[in-house]
């Protein structure tokens, strides 16, 4: 039983091909689409579309399914198209023609695109508190681990002193500062296309600020056509903001595969988290960061996959957009796990103490020791040339293997306590409690 | 001359093939440079590293470098690598000694950080101009063409009636919404990194805070590897806001290329605008909304490449970073210029009237008659199958050709003063005052 | 049990984020996986590493297993790590000691590379075959359809005569010339990696040449990094071959999206084949092709991730690798999919007739008049000037609705043999006999 | 003044923004412009439609521009709207009326194709002379090192005994494979498109087979439609090469990178050929490999760009095509500098001796230790076990520092000659004497 459907059926090859990977999808659209509708349902009553108890039926009834989507009861019938016709169907079935009345002033565009936004939120929502935990986390081990030198590298040489604590803490204000890109979405996320309909509006006298409000939209998209553009648009500024943060991961995981490596031993794991090889009984194989870093990959190449979806293509909806849901929803639940499991595996890291003791790493110190010249009065450029001198000629032998950095941000002043506050006011931006109290006072917790 | 030159030169296959496309961004990066330059001074006085007569010497030499670049004087001499060099060279040659004491605490690596961070500032100011400007014009032609109906399409099938007000309206929100997306590019810019030296910090007592007061940042990076990995994530950002940008003028184009189509011929402009065949005399091709549209998929298409520099490499500075800037640099240009030419067409776009009278266009009424018998009491479902047997039977004759849209957004109601506003809101946001006072305070203006 | 487990196991979190979608790939590679173990074994007999005896009992008993997964009945069980385990498990549990013998000479890196190379021929197989129907039927339609005109656009205005038979060759033969990029993913799949083993090979004298030959390979990867390196390059080069045929079917897609808008009108589909929408009951949707146009976009994405996956990385197997799965397997089900729902669609196309009869088109003959006025003696510059007055002033008036075409190549004269031998030549180039002649006899056919 | 001029002129901002970077490329295009020009004059001859002495002056002017661009004489003049319109425009002048002939039967969407690929026949031409310098050094520093042992690494982790003999080859039978996808690009280059004309065909006798012989050409495109779409057809095929190329030379550079890191220290560069640091005195930065591996990440994004450029259009030439030279010209020219300069670096690659007899590496030994209890009769699994427990225990100590692998491809067995005929055949297989002869019988040399 298809909605739309008209005298001629449509033949199994084409409504194989074009339902995809859709009832996957549709599952944890479900929720949503409920709530999308209780709003809606709402809505028309104010408008004189629904009477007061055929809109008091209609709440129940949703709230029953709403109820059994939460309890694992709900699926989609055989036969039926997707989760919209679903819950249609339950209500019809059970409330009787009250059900054929729910979609008066609305389509399937703007019906998927509310069920996407508010999807959108609650994913975006449990990301940040993976975030949130990491941040700790790497808060903690930059603190905990501020006074133990390694050396920077810069060109993948030997440069400068650098720190754990220092390197810990290059995470934390980077995740802190890619939340900002994830507020971006999350604020596309949070605009109300209720009402577009099919791209186009209504001729009925839709209040659309009352749904914007019932949802816990902080706006809306006023304009119908730029609603039905944010789908489209929306996934793509969430992937944007995926990108960033599978960056800062991808970044990390790289430098840990490195410091793994036996020429550096910089770090290490428990045996039982990493793996060995079938031929090669002596490996301890970075395995998770290796597909920690390929797994941001995958992810930092969904903007592209979903630019080529979107480019060149004229307003209004086109079922391309179908396709979107297969790029960003296995994204999201990918990169939550890719924060989780960054989380669980830093739980157990290993540091290796006293490292640049070792003469090995003499010349990490040598701008220490320009800079001491420079601090008794050479000018830098001939300080430099001193150092550069007796480098080449082999004279440079400082017995230095402290470090006295003391500016902001620097391996003596961690600053840790400005770039805490700057995740947690990038974290309470969010505002995740208004949305909250929208959604428990639909569903009448 | 090379700053860091040892005693064997450099091969000149080697210099030839490293310094690339360097020269031009340089030039382009060079008034950036000096102010960086001047707040470096400034601080390096206060923390006692020169004399107060030094910095005031230096501070002198730098306002004259920086009078000559404005008045394009300035050029990076033959031998000399690059605009840093070329700046303390001068330096060195007109002030003596103290040029040389110019570079105590910083690196190329967080000088050049420094530049490119003021110019994306700039350049994002310039950018916010011309989608002001291009605000303007689309509210104006919105107003203007508020009753000027047109189908709407979905699945690039005639669907429901639209108007040309509602159409210019959908890009002047898209592009407000936009802006946050460059927001989050422009505060990722405003930030500070200098001091983070060659990306480990120094053993210099540097005052970061002022440095960042000096050049009108909002924010420091606190954490010197952070601010060094900001190189490659500013302009992650950067590009993706373009390409965000990018993909709402793409849209517009490709949406114009076909309302220019003879089938269609929505919309037209004066043959000074457009151009013609080597072998079709009867042709009026859409070749700049052709271009924009390729050019803004260029532009789409930078993201990716940025990930590709970017991707699966360890924390520290790398020399593949440079080529940032062939990728960031020139789709800025373009892309002002795709707004620009946006704007100078839709100047004089010629819009048909009348349209929707054409009987051809009679079944986007369809969801307009559904609705009059939804309104007389009809459920929905019903309603929609009566009308559709209508279709198929060609019994649908509906007399209509004007449509009474009226809820937010919508045919008759278009919300430009909310939209408007949203652009406004999100214009002042970027707070370039603050930014122009520093710079201008620092140059002596 | 893993067979590389050491004391120590694995985190239950490790091993779940580690395996990821193996387990449904692997069931996939399970027959290819015998086959290359059928040739392994063969081989450590004649080296002497197993007897004769031993090798005919694994022989049988991977031959029992062959069989087994091509009735369906084999299942990667609880708490075996993958394909490769369950099938040595299988052998030991029911050959004995000699299973474990099987693994000599080789590492779960060659094995799987071989495993790959042997699916990918596969599939390269099964997705010429579809190309090979839907190059059969555009031939087909072609020729149905040479005499019936349509315009040709170009800037997507109106242009020239141009022919359905005409358009139909076009992806004809640029199917035809897609099909090289295809061979050469199908010979870089066709290089036997056996050998190899961890990348760095082995200190058994194991007999490259004969498993190239028992397994139909047509060359062998020499060196043994190289053949490393050829996981990832295989799947890059197989992405690359199917982004080149999703562009001709995105091409074509589109072209029937535009088309099957009722402006143009110039093809349909029987009702079945198409679809409607739940809000606006005369819509009739070309979903089928927008899908085919959304998933051969896809398609031409998954080129950038594979390179982002494997960018920047050192020589030897990173787990990294494991990702190529996801992106190349579903991929390569997917083209086939649109290659066949392309053929099942075009099988009920219906074209309109006489279109450029109508007088709107015709500007598209202006090309035939000033190529006429040439062959009377007018310098083409001047007979072009001439008719472009003429149109301008309105006086443009061919009576013209034929055309007559002759060259190779065009309306008149489509060279579809020399087309279709072209297609024909290009299936043969595959020498999918060899192959499956070594398959057989290995497997006993 | 332009060939399509009409009665209005075009305003210069459309000039400008239309033109964009066209005249760089133009003069890169300008002798095959001419060559172009000359086919299809003898051409129109042929068919009546320019008689003897007309070609005979037109071949004679066309021959006087060519000797004049191979001079560096040639320029495209002020006004004048590209090198078609230059090259005719000189002819005109100096030919007269003539020169205005030589336009019949093509457009400048066939001519301009026809110069592209005479462009890119000639550019792979000089690609694969690059590529042929780099595999002769690759094959001698192979031979030079066989006996060089070094550590292979998997998952980055110290894994088996490999060396510097194979390392090298890995890349050499590398690049032989990466030749039959730049062969396709090839192919699909050397396809005659003249006769296309706008992309429909002209309505002239042309004789196609005579242009594809007197350019060369192996094959041309029947079908018209098809020759256009030809167009970003072999740019994205080129591309395609060009990527795996990169990909390459990229892992090669990646490899350098950390082999140059002073943990490994593997090889070394003479100081001349690395770079130094504005800050750290000790510094030797592999800046010419990062900047090889950063270039070509550029040019593996290359094919991403040009398909976002394609995708979702419609048959039929659009303006959007005209980037593709922006995309494609730089790469091509990129790559060719990096094969070259890899080329250059690699022959004073110093290379560190006897690696492996520092105990550090041991473990890399494992397997050959397993191998030989394999060999005493000892079942795989249970020598793996024993020598795995040996390791864990502290008990593992082979006194091994030599490794004796013999089959195809190993260590001790390179297979160099089989690799350089893969080599050799892979150059052969592009025939470009047949292309060199053609094109100088058509100039007269």
């Amino acid at each position: 039983m298809k909605i739309w459907q008209k005298a001629s059926g449509n033949k199994k090859e084409v409504e194989q091909f074009t339902i995809g990977r859709d009832p996957e999808f549709d599952i944890i659209l479900a929720p949503y689409d409920v709530l999308g509708s209780m709003a809606h349902a709402a809505m028309l009553e104010k408008i004189g579309l629904l009477t007061s108890e055929e809109n008091q039926s209609l709440q129940k009834g949703l709230k029953e399914i709403y109820q059994e989507i939460e309890n694992g009861e709900f699926q989609i019938e055989e036969g039926v198209e997707d989760v919209h016709s679903q819950v249609e169907f339950l209500l019809t079935n059970r409330l009787g023609p009250v059900g054929k009345k729910l979609h008066s002033g609305r389509s399937r565009n703007d019906q998927v695109l509310v069920d996407l936004k508010l999807y959108y939120r609650a994913a975006i929502q449990e990301l940040v508190a993976e975030i949130t935990d990491l941040g700790l986390l790497l808060s903690q081990l930059s603190e905990k681990h501020q006074s133990d030198l390694m050396p920077g590298y810069t060109h993948t040489q030997l440069a400068m002193p650098s720190s754990f604590g220092l390197w810990f803490a290059s995470f934390l204000e980077g995740l802190a500062e890619d939340l900002q890109l994830l507020k971006t979405a999350f604020d596309l996320s949070n605009k109300n296309p209720l009402g577009s309909a099919a791209g186009y509006g209504s001729s009925f006298p839709l209040d659309r600020t009352m749904t914007t409000q019932l949802l816990g939209f902080a706006d809306l998209h006023h304009n119908v056509i730029n609603a039905q553009n944010s789908r489209g648009k929306t996934e793509r500024t969430l992937a944007f903001a995926m990108a960033g943060i599978a960056a800062t991961l991808n970044r990390m995981a790289d430098d840990i595969c490195l410091f793994m490596n036996q020429h550096f031993s910089f770090v290490s794991f428990p045996d039982e988290l990493t793996t060995g090889s079938s031929i090669m009984p002596h490996k301890k194989n970075p395995d998770v960061f290796e597909l920690i870093r390929a797994k941001t990959n995958q992810i930092q190449a969904v903007p592209q996959t979903i630019s080529l979806l979107l480019t060149n293509s004229t307003t209004g909806y086109h079922r391309d957009l179908q396709l979107l849901k297969e790029e960003v929803f296995p994204a999201l639940e990918s990169l939550k796990d890719c924060v989780r499991m960054t989380t669980f595996m830093l739980q157990s890291i290993q540091i290796r103490k006293n490292i640049l003791n070792d003469p090995f790493y003499q010349h990490v110190f040598s701008v220490e020791v320009v800079n001491d010249l420079v601090l008794k009065g050479m000018p830098f450029r001939d300080a430099y040339k001193k150092v550069g001198l007796d480098i080449e000629s082999g004279d440079f032998n400082p017995d230095q293997t402290q470090v006295s950095h003391s500016h902001e941000g620097s391996i003596g002043n961690l600053n840790l306590e400005e770039i805490n506050q700057k995740l947690q006011k990038a974290i309470r931006s969010f505002d995740f409690e208004s949305v909250e109290n929208a959604v428990n006072k639909l569903i009448g917790k």
